[in-house]
Parts: C-alpha cells; sequence; structure tokens
C-alpha cells in the first residue's frame, strides 16, 4: 500500500487554520516562504513515500537485535537514514550554523509525522537526535555545542534520552544513576536505564547519550538531578573518534510493536561524560526539550493515524461485499464503514490542525520571545500529545475493523498500525501524566493561558453559521475551567483525564471551524461529521470530570475484586 | 499472575440483577438449584485457574503450527483440554440423553467466561464444539445425533464452523462451495473455506466440520444454502474410525492475537459428507447456533476484559512510584489509575449482568418455549456481543496503560490480552452488523420487544434511590427508538452502531441500579462510578446517530483524502 503525503492538509491547515503566516512574518523564520514550505514537505513527503514507507513491515518481521552487545537493525534501515541524512531532513530545525536548515518546527513537525506514517520504528530515530540537538543548542557549553552539533544535524551521530530506571518511571525524581566530577572536567556516570530507543545503532558511527544522573552533593528527589552527554565513542577534540566509553547494552526488549526500533536496557559503569546545563538542573533541561518532545509524540500518533486511515481507506475502496440483492459494491459504499472512514478523517484533521497551532505558537515564542505565545504553546501541548496519541489508537483499532477479518491478519499490515503506535500513549510521559500537567502546572497562571484560548474559539464559533453547538460547548468549558480552579490536587488529578478530552474534543471543533470558513464543500462536510458525531462527546467528559471521587477511592481491595 | 474466578459476581448478579430463580423454577432446568450452581461454577472456575491459565502464554509464544499438513498444538493444550473433557465441561448444556449435563446455558456460559480469561485460543475449541452440538440437537437426523453427539459431548471429536469463503464474509450469501448429492444420501462437498478457527486438531480423534455449501438446484444468494457435516475422519456405524475424508488444511494465518488458536484454510475436494437441516435451509440452521454464539463471543470479551483487569490491578497494587515528597505510594492510590479501575470493573460488571440477563432469556425460551421470551433474548444478543467484545477491547487496553512502559513489553503479558481479544468484535458477524441487526430484524417486530425491556428499564430506575438520570436515559431511549423505527434502511444503517452503544450504555447502568438495590456499599459505590463516569456517553451516541449521513455519503474520492 503505497503512502500518499498529507500535502494538501498540510498546506490547507497552515494557510486557514492556524495563521503560518505571522511565523514567515517574523525576521526569524522570514526564509519560509510558501514556495519554500511547499517544497521542503513535498520533497520530503517524496522521501517518506518512495524510500522510508517500503521499510515499514521489513522491521516489524525482522525486528532489531543484540549481536556480541551491539545493535543489528533492520534490514534497509540504514540505506533510508542515509537518505535521510544526506537529504539534510535530521536539521530541518536546526540552527544554520551547525548544518540545519533554521526552518521553523512547524515544518520539522510536518515532515515527522509524515516520516511517522511511513516507518514509526525509524522515525524514532532522528526524532531522539532532534531533540537531543535542541537540548544542547539550549544548554550545552559552546565546546560540545561545536564538537557534536555538526556530527548530529548531519545524520553521522545520532542521539538518545536516559531517563527512566526501573523504579523511576513517572517519578523520574526516584532515579538512583550517579555521577562523579573528574579533574578534567569531565564525570564518571554509573547506573542502570531502561527503556532507551535506538540506544545503540548500526548505521551512525556514534550514539550520543543525554543521562540524568545525580551528583555527589545532590539534593534527594528531583531537584538533585543533573544531565549529562554520555558518548558511546569518546570523541577526540578534532571530532574523529577515540576510545570505546565504558557503556554497553545489555538486552533489548520484546515488544508489542515498533520492533524495528531497539529498546534498550543500558549500563553505565563510569562512563565518561560531560555537564549539560547547570549542575542540579537537568531536569529543567531536560524538559525544555521534553515539552517538544511530547508534541512530537502526538504527531507520531497523527502520522500512524494517517497511515493506518489510507491503508482502510484503500481497502474499502477495493473490497467487495454484498448486500447481493443489489449487486456486491465496494465496502466504503455501506454506510457504517463511510461512517467510519469519515470520523477517521474529520479525527485526523481535527489532531493535525491542533498540533500545528501548537508548533506555530512554539516557533513564536521563539522567534518573539514573548510570553503569551510561550504559555499557549504550553497549555497546547499536553492536548497535542493526548490527542495525537489517542487518535493514533483509535483510528489504527478503526483501521483494523474495517478490515474485518483480513485486519486480525498480520500480512495486511493494519494490525502493525495498533501496535505501533500504542507505546505513544505511554511514553514521553503517559497521557495521564500530560492531564496532570495540564490541570496542574500549565493552570498555575490562574488561567490566563486557557482563557485566552477559550476567548478565540468563542469568537470563531460565533463568526461560523455552524458554530452554535461550539459556542455552547466553550461556554461548557469555560465553566469546567473555573471548576478546575476551585478544586485541590486530589479532584483535579481525578477529573484530569475527563477534562482534557472534553478540551480536546471543543478545540478539534473549533479547528474544523476555522477550516469551513474556507467555504470548500470537503472542509465543510467534515466539519459537519465533526459537529454531529464527536464533538458531542464534550457533555460526557465533563460530567465524568466532575464525579465525585470518593465513590472509587474509598473502594476496599475485596470491593475491587468480582 | 494466578486468576481468581469471579464467583462472587456471578452468584450476587444470579440472585439480584437477573433473576436466575425463574430459570430454576422451571421443569426444564429444576436441576439447576443454587448449591448445584455454586458448586459446578467453583469447580469450573479451580479447573480454569489452576489448569487452563497457566497456558495462555506458552500458547502465544509457541503458537500453533502445520506439519505435514496437521495441526501442532501449542505445549499443553493437550492436557488441559483432556482435563476439560474428563470433567465433563464440554457438554455442559448438552442433553443428558447423550452424556450432557442438561444445565442452562446461563451456567455454560459462565464457565466460557472463565475459560476465556484463562486461556482463550484454547476455550474457541470446546466453545465451537458446544455451538455445533446445539446445531445438531436441533437439525440433524436421529442417526448422525447419536453417531456424534456422544463423542462430541465427551471431547472425544471436536466441532468447527465453515461460513466464510474468501470472496463471501459479511455476505455469506455469495459462497460458491458445492455439494452433490450420492446414491447412499451423502454428499460430495467441495470447496475453499477460510478463517477456520480449529480447523484440525492433535488432542481430538476427529474434527467435525459444519460447512455451508450449495446443492446443484439452489437458488443464488442466502436462500439456496444448504448445511453439511463433513468429518475429517468418516466413522463407521459403530462410531470407530474408518477412512481418512477428502479435505486437508492449506495453511494457518499469521494472527494478532489468539496464536495458540489454529486459523486454517480447508480444501474440501470432493469430501463426504451428511446433510444437516433441509435443503437450502442451511442459515436458518447456522443461525439457531449462531445467536448463541455471538453470545458467546460476547463473553469472551468478557472474560477476557476480566482477566486484564485482574492482570492490572495486581501491577497497581505492587507498583511504587512517587510522589516523591510523600513517599512512594503503590500507584492504586493516585486517583488517575484508581479511577481506571473502577471503570474496568464497572463495565466488567455491566457487561457480564447483560450477558447473564441474555442467556436467563434464552434458558427461559428454551424451557417455556415462550415467544416473548425469545423474542427479548434475540434483542439482547447483538448488545451482548458488542458491549461484551467492546469491554474486552478497551478493558484490556487500559490493563495496558495501567502497566506504563512494562504494558508495551510482552513478557508482562498486558498486551497479549489485548492481541487476543481483538478478534472478538470481528468474527461471528463483525460489530457493525450485530447492530444492523438490532435495527434490522430485531425491530421488525414494530419494536414490541426492546419497548418491553425499556418499560422494565423505567420501572427499575424509578424504584432507585439513584435512578433519576436513568429514568432520563431511558426516556431517550425510548424517544430514539421510535425514531429509528420511522427510518429507511440507509439510515438506519448508519445511525445503528451509535444507537446500539447508547442502548448498551443505558442497560448497563439499569445492570448497576439492580445491584444497588442490595445496599450493598460496593455495588453501590460501583453504580455511582458507572453512572458518573460511563452513563453520560448516550447522549453522545443518540446524537451522532441522529447525524444526517448526507455529510459523509456525499464525499467525493478526492474529499476523502488529505
Amino acid at each position: 500500500m503505497p503512502y500518499t503525503p498529507p500535502l494538501r492538509d498540510f498546506a490547507f491547515i497552515l494557510d486557514h487554520v492556524v495563521g503560518f503566516q505571522q511565523v514567515r512574518d517574523t525576521d526569524r523564520f522570514a526564509e519560509a516562504t510558501a514556495d519554500t514550505v511547499q517544497a521542503i514537505l513535498s520533497e520530503g513527503g517524496r522521501l517518506n513515500a518512495e524510500v522510508i514507507a517500503p521499510l515499514r513491515r521489513p522491521g516489524d518481521v525482522t525486528p532489531s537485535r543484540l549481536e556480541n552487545g551491539e545493535v543489528v537493525s533492520p534490514p534497509g534501515y540504514a540505506e533510508g537514514f542515509r537518505a535521510l541524512a544526506d537529504g539534510g531532513w535530521i536539521g530541518i530545525s536546526a540552527a544554520p550554523e551547525f548544518g540545519g536548515m533554521g526552518m521553523p518546527q512547524t515544518v520539522s513537525t510536518a515532515f515527522y509525522e509524515m516520516m511517522a506514517a511511513a516507518c514509526l520504528s525509524l522515525q524514532m530515530n532522528p526524532l531522539l537526535t532532534q531533540g537531543q540537538i535542541e537540548a544542547l543548542e539550549h544548554h550545552a557549553s559552546d565546546a560540545l555545542k561545536a564538537l557534536y552539533l555538526p556530527k548530529l544535524i548531519s545524520g553521522e551521530w545520532s542521539g538518545t534520552m536516559n531517563l527512566t530506571e526501573p523504579q523511576a518511571g513517572t517519578d523520574v525524581g526516584a532515579l538512583r544513576s550517579k555521577a562523579e566530577p573528574q579533574a578534567d572536567g569531565s564525570y564518571r556516570v554509573t547506573g542502570q536505564k531502561i527503556y532507551i530507543s535506538w540506544g545503540d545503532c548500526d548505521f551512525t558511527q556514534n550514539v550520543c547519550h543525554l543521562v540524568l544522573a545525580r551528583l555527589p552533593d545532590a539534593a534527594p528527589g528531583s531537584k538533585g538531578i543533573s544531565l549529562f552527554l554520555v558518548p558511546k565513542i569518546i570523541p577526540n577534540a578534532d571530532g574523529s573518534l577515540g576510545q570505546p566509553n565504558s557503556l554497553r547494552v545489555v538486552s533489548l526488549e520484546h515488544k508489542l510493536g515498533i520492533h524495528g526500533s531497539p529498546t534498550c536496557v543500558m549500563e553505565y559503569d563510569g562512563a565518561t561524560g560531560w555537564l549539560v546545563g547547570a549542575p542540579h538542573r537537568g531536569l529543567a533541561a531536560m524538559f525544555t526539550m521534553m515539552n517538544n518532545a511530547r508534541v512530537g509524540v502526538g504527531v507520531q500518533g497523527i502520522g500512524v493515524a494517517e497511515g493506518a486511515y489510507q491503508h482502510a481507506l484503500a481497502y474499502a475502496r477495493d473490497r467487495k461485499q454484498g448486500p447481493t440483492a443489489k449487486g456486491a459494491t465496494a465496502i466504503i459504499d455501506h454506510p457504517d464503514i463511510r461512517r467510519q472512514l469519515a470520523i477517521m478523517r474529520a479525527e485526523i484533521f481535527a489532531a493535525r490542525a491542533i498540533a500545528m497551532a501548537n508548533c506555530v505558537a512554539i516557533d513564536m515564542a521563539t522567534a518573539t520571545g514573548g510570553a503569551d505565545w510561550a504559555a499557549r504553546a504550553g497549555w497546547l501541548t499536553p492536548i497535542t500529545k493526548v490527542y495525537g496519541t489517542e487518535t493514533g489508537i483509535a483510528v489504527s483499532d478503526m483501521g483494523i475493523q474495517i478490515h474485518g477479518g483480513m485486519g486480525f491478519v498480520e500480512e495486511t499490515g493494519a494490525a502493525q498500525f495498533l501496535r505501533d503506535v500504542r507505546v505513544t500513549s505511554i511514553y514521553e510521559g503517559t497521557n495521564a501524566i500530560q492531564a496532570l500537567d495540564l490541570v496542574g502546572r500549565k493552570l498555575s497562571d490562574g488561567g490566563a493561558a486557557v482563557f485566552a484560548v477559550l476567548d478565540e474559539m468563542a469568537k470563531a464559533a460565533r463568526a461560523s453559521g455552524m458554530g452554535a453547538p461550539v459556542t455552547e460547548a466553550v461556554q461548557a468549558l469555560r465553566a469546567a475551567t473555573e471548576w478546575m480552579l476551585g478544586q485541590g490536587m486530589e479532584a483535579r488529578a481525578a477529573g484530569a483525564t475527563a477534562y482534557l478530552r472534553a478540551f480536546a474534543r471543543v478545540l478539534g471543533a473549533d479547528m474544523h471551524l476555522r477550516a469551513a470558513a474556507s467555504g470548500e464543500g470537503a472542509r465543510v462536510a467534515l466539519a459537519r461529521v465533526y459537529l454531529d458525531q464527536m464533538l458531542p462527546e464534550y457533555a460526557a467528559h465533563l460530567a465524568a470530570m466532575r464525579a465525585d471521587p470518593a465513590a472509587y477511592m474509598d473502594l476496599t481491595p475485596e470491593d475491587m475484586t468480582a
């Protein structure tokens, strides 16, 4: 099944939905003209369709494996990655002084959405490298930048993130890895890390690990964590490769999906590393990167959803079934199948538009330094992550269903989308953690950011001929936000997921209204589908949000058993 | 992770929710006393917990395979099946004259729920055999009954269902397999069938296939289909095994889940078979069996949901995570985790109660011949199938989420529940087909059956102190039913799934109200969780039901592309 890059949607969303023009109008991103962006996405789409998408299934069938302590990646990955690196795609948003394109994150995110659709397992690799580039750009010393950034941006080296330890998952503050300062300014890093994607790689010359660890004088908990750059092979000052470092891959996980991406247990045994950012400020540095990584993971969900949708659409056009009386017709003409496909498409559009609106806010914050833009980006980030990943899972699941029995047979590839995308609601902070972030840290401004977004939504709804249900929904959301602001932490935590989902539903409707305002028939019809079939869910979520948690918090262990 | 049979729920639901007493009060099922049923389920639970549950993971890791044209089942399956057969569990509801226990279907269904939780792949085998027993009891000649039923009930032989062909899935009427009458009263059956679960078996001496095929003078479409019994080995008149029949397993599917259950492509090449039921009436005969099989599949979903729930509950009690400030606590005490677990439990309870209410209606129809009972069973069947399987999928998915990163690692077993149960919304008529059945055939009585159910629900809601939202919901459902009755087939088809889901939500609330009427604190709390968090969804479903299908039916191929 060929993958068709969603170039029309990208262009439409940039122009008609998320106001990308304001990004172009900044000095920082003046080069991101309509023509340039179109050329980049079109060429990037071609690469993903022609070179990367054919790697999706081979990586599932022939997973990455460990041989003599080194990762052997699936057939074709090395060539695919080389095409990616040679095209300059790893550094789309990286600084031009180190070899990057300097494009807005909106553009790199669209590229990574396409790559996620094409082959999520391989996409993980440059996505993580991009995150590391960003972290180093913001927090590393000039010497580290000069040594590492050109190699990472060119794809000669790759990057990883090392946070989790067996006892420290969601609670990163519980980590125990240690770093001891050496006389030469370096550190000796010791500890075990788990769930390290692409912890080793056979198609880059070096693998650079960003590792969270504690200095000897560190406070307990999350305030005593520092960030270190620990390369697999210690580079010489001129960038050539020196001695192997004291680290190794202990084992790979056997996973539900993304088989092509090696998920490593890493052992650091006094490995040489360098401090990135200030001592004990590692989590703050990691969070800069993680916020954008969360957008990236949300967009992984959207990309896989698009892949699964195209796959199901092609099957539905091809597969003939009764009713015999009328003669067999393609199943796409059966109302229930068509309804499902339309919902899939409407969901993807909404999630994609939200992600791009999020990226525009990030780019505007970068270009202007505006705190309002940063707050808006911060508000949208957990929504992008949750809505994107839940859309990825739901759409892939519907894709299986549309295939009928063939959906359960692995050869069709429908099931792989679900198996691959299932991890996205877990990693980079589980979706529950995103919801807690939304109603906790992101509401700590007293609601300034959210009320600004709600005002915009109300305005767009009033301006739309089909906006009445959205106007009502925005009012309900405003009341729900005020309710949330009045609650203590337990009630906020209990209602967080429901609140986030309600917000996402209404925000999705807002995006569709903006699209419908173009007057294009297909956009209006898709908005109709969303308003009719998806928007009404917000009320159920808000009812669930207000549920008294005592009903379940007071259940005894015996009550929980059938 | 040990499996704990949900014996308390079974007993409570039978006594307090679904009125099993009326089944006991019939002559037909007078032996199903409280003590007997309790003894059966307790002993059946022990077998599933101790003998069958340990086979779940081995069958996933070592799938059934084809060797020299014969299926080789996973390690331990033969011994597990033998324990099952020796205990008489295959014929719980079968006629005593052929060796069955003669118990109500309510009892056998509870047993099969437990077996689905323990090992879905192995459960498929006796479940299909039970379906065949039922079909033969109702439709086969006395000679066929006498020859086959004792062997099937004892577990010496096993049974399969052969409907689907590559071009004939949902549209069974498109099938092409042929049967030619022979002088001795037998038939020669020729054709290819796909998706045949346990199409071969190495732990039973014979495999008996029920095959849909066309006689030479058959009308086209679904009116020209007959049903044949085609054994792997042709038995002699005394039940001993004679010559191998002309049929073979061509290949096995490589599937997302239920790896232990071999899904066969079968080739019949002039195989000898015997007609079951009247010529050209095969679909009617198959449907008798399929209606109950649909309940059975719904209950597979419920069983797997219970397994996944117990697995997640144990993990949530064991796994410690922050907030570090307070010290690490088990994650079950985090509100979002507890909320999810409570929803899982509330969903399982509702789905289980609906399935048992369905079985009570089936048993009452069997015992009394009452058309009202049969109509009630017919109404509930698609709801049991869809709600049960969607609960299986949703709960298994939540189970993965609760495990965090460990949920994506296959060794924990959390992912297997989802992979296994995913097929249940597809086979035995996809869930969309169930919804079409509900708003089509099951409403062809003008709503008599549904309005009777709605009246009961309204009465129970009025009688409950917490029934107000259910009263409102039942009114909305009544209006929706009237709306549906006024629509033509396209609008019914378009709104069918949404209507079914709305009905299931309200019926689930009805079951919880009945449970809460017991006054037991835990039952009231669980009802509260359901009414607060799940019931409100019905309104969104009803809004979606009323959506004008033109919005998506009129989309052009280009409109469907991003």
